[in-house]
């Protein structure tokens, strides 16, 4: 119940162990044509360029860096956590200058912000932004970010590692051109896979770079000559072919819930928890619009020591909650209800091992009432 | 039996469907650190900036590349076969000039050429080969290149994919500055990770670079504050949890038997399949002081179709061989004998199926004696 790697379901840890097919062995083949598939509805997209990167959300991250910029380039990244930061390390990386739109953290960012920079670089091919911040919990307009970023002729680039699964990633609607994922956040499968998917305008660019792309491994023009079902498969590196066994189960269990099921299912969970840390008097500090259901930042009580709560959830009740990173480090705990995390039985047992552990710090909580107000709020399922 | 993955014990397949921890869990720090002491002696060093890249082994070579390189650097690359074309495409791609060293398809490196090389370029920071060619099934002398190298001042990178459990590397009595290799070959673990392994002299040349490291994700700097025991670990990115349970279950395994034991199997094995290739009349392309015991190339006797062959061998048996590359392409087929795939079943299955399928298409071969032949061979092991 932490930010990641969430819970992962024995069918995917079984799907894993099944004996390594070669990487170009037909039956292989046809497995990775079902994946892409299933990741096309995953991101609610028709992109033929869908598919896992092969490792994890940091080098998906990259691979879409590193094939849409070039040195000389101007990108607007927004920040409003810890992986913005990631995102203008990348384009710096990169030869490019990254203009940086600032939003507070724990806030999410101000399409206003995005707008007022593009005219002020009238240069910028590219706008990258996070929609769902895993370091404070907070969700973006992606929709509204993206408008803006074809208005001003920029392509978008948009972070789904968290969000994907848990909440709407409506890829095609919003017009989004290169997104990557994880594999171990809301689709509660191992981690180590990003799956990745580019607009025909991204590819567009891709092919019409004036330098080649700086990475070998990430360079999309040899990657798609493997994953692309057309012409044939050739070899550019070995996949990790049980790694993809367990993404294809893991999207194979999710197809069978039903996305709009499992945004529900996130939903109602966070709901439940919500309801049982305000009933123990803790806050949230995310805005209720901006709250992501799947990563819940809670406000560390006054007089207590978070690492000790952490530390007490793991060994006598084998259960990981997140730390704070960055600005929120020390101040806030991360509660992850992603993929098969988020469900009754987690949520009630966290919300029972707080109760006991904060009365027996002495923290200024309400004690006795947490586990019983998560059910009620159970009883009343979240609207779709 | 093709050129990797090889066959997966399924000790490592149940270790890697083990619950996922996550990757700050202090449980799993001690695995970490459990993995990295049986990589050091998997690679027969001391270094302790040992670790396994989160990413196949294209990504390992890159993270040699990327960290070891800057813009205007001179590299010599030796190339006798696919993996060199690959390491000149990194050179160019981090900004350098690569110097080329070919040899022919099917023979070593030669060291002479290398220190032609070296003094007619002596601004050159790098020498970069391929210890075990997987296009060729070629080894090539890596202590007397990286000797060389250090006469002329260069750091030596070395290329040990296929090479390492099936020969002997060694790292630090051959003092090679920078090795990568591949999970998934003699290890006889999953695909998807690359063991690294840098000294102190790569290392220091990584600290005083002039420029950053191109790539965010595999900046060494970075990567090392997550994988360094000291310190207390620091997030980078989230490591493939389970597939680190299945590497470390597969040196476990190396461990048990013991670096000479599997060097001197692999031995056995490829002598035995040696004999039976032979005394089917088939051709080995590499001379016998260079062959690799791991991958076999074996020319096509005229007039049988390869693809047909290698069709066969995998409907008919589920045995997977591989296809020339490159030069190779049409004209070899290429037996893997790595890691678990590395005895005596496999080596008659193959020889069995080989001798009735090229009977069948009616190639000029002598038939219902390789299997004998093979026998014969493994009632005398190899010497270690």
């Amino acid at each position: 119940m932490g930010p990641g790697p969430s819970d992962v379901p024995s069918r995917v840890l079984q799907a894993m162990a099944r004996p390594t097919l070669g990487h170009l062995d037909p039956q292989f083949a046809g497995m990775m044509d079902d994946l892409k598939g299933l990741l096309r509805y995953a991101f609610m997209t028709a992109n033929p360029m869908t598919f896992p990167v092969s490792g994890p959300g940091s080098a998906g991250m990259e691979s879409c860096f590193v094939n849409l910029v070039e040195p000389g380039d101007t990108v607007v990244v927004c920040r409003n956590g810890v992986f913005g930061g990631r995102m203008k390390e990348n384009v710096e990386r990169c030869g490019a200058t990254a203009v940086m739109v600032d939003s507070p953290w724990g806030e999410p960012v101000d399409p206003a912000a995005v707008a007022s920079a593009l005219e002020q670089h009238p240069q910028a091919s590219l706008v990258a932004f996070i929609h769902a911040e895993t370091s404070t919990g907070v969700e973006s307009d992606a929709a509204e970010i993206a408008r803006i970023a074809r208005d001003h002729d920029c392509l978008t680039l948009m972070d789904a590692v968290t969000s994907v699964a848990g909440i709407p990633v409506l890829i095609d609607d919003w017009q989004i051109d290169a997104v990557y994922s994880g594999s171990q956040k809301c689709l509660s499968c191992t981690p180590g896979l990003s799956p990745v998917s580019f607009s025909e305008r991204a590819i567009e660019r891709v092919k019409n770079r004036r330098t080649p792309v700086q990475s070998w491994f990430l360079d999309l023009n040899l990657v798609l000559g493997y994953w692309s079902s057309e012409g044939g498969r050739s070899y550019h590196h070995t996949a990790p072919v049980n790694a993809l066994y367990a993404l294809h189960e893991a999207l194979v269990i999710l197809h069978e819930e039903g996305l709009e099921a499992a945004w529900r299912r996130h939903r109602t969970m966070h709901e439940a928890l919500r309801a049982g840390l305000e009933a123990m008097g803790l806050e949230l500090p995310v805005a209720p619009a901006h709250r992501l259901p799947q990563l819940n930042a809670v406000r560390v009580p006054d007089g207590v020591n978070e690492a000790e709560v952490r530390r007490r959830l793991l060994e006598d009740y084998s259960i990981e909650i997140g730390a704070g990173l960055g600005e929120f480090a020390g101040r806030v705990w991360r509660i992850g209800l992603m993929g098969a995390s988020a469900r009754p039985r987690n949520v009630l047992q966290c919300l029972g091992a707080l109760d006991t552990i904060l009365s027996d710090l002495g923290a200024a909580v309400n004690t006795g009432v947490a586990v019983a107000a998560a059910r009620e709020a159970l009883a009343t399922p979240a609207a779709a």
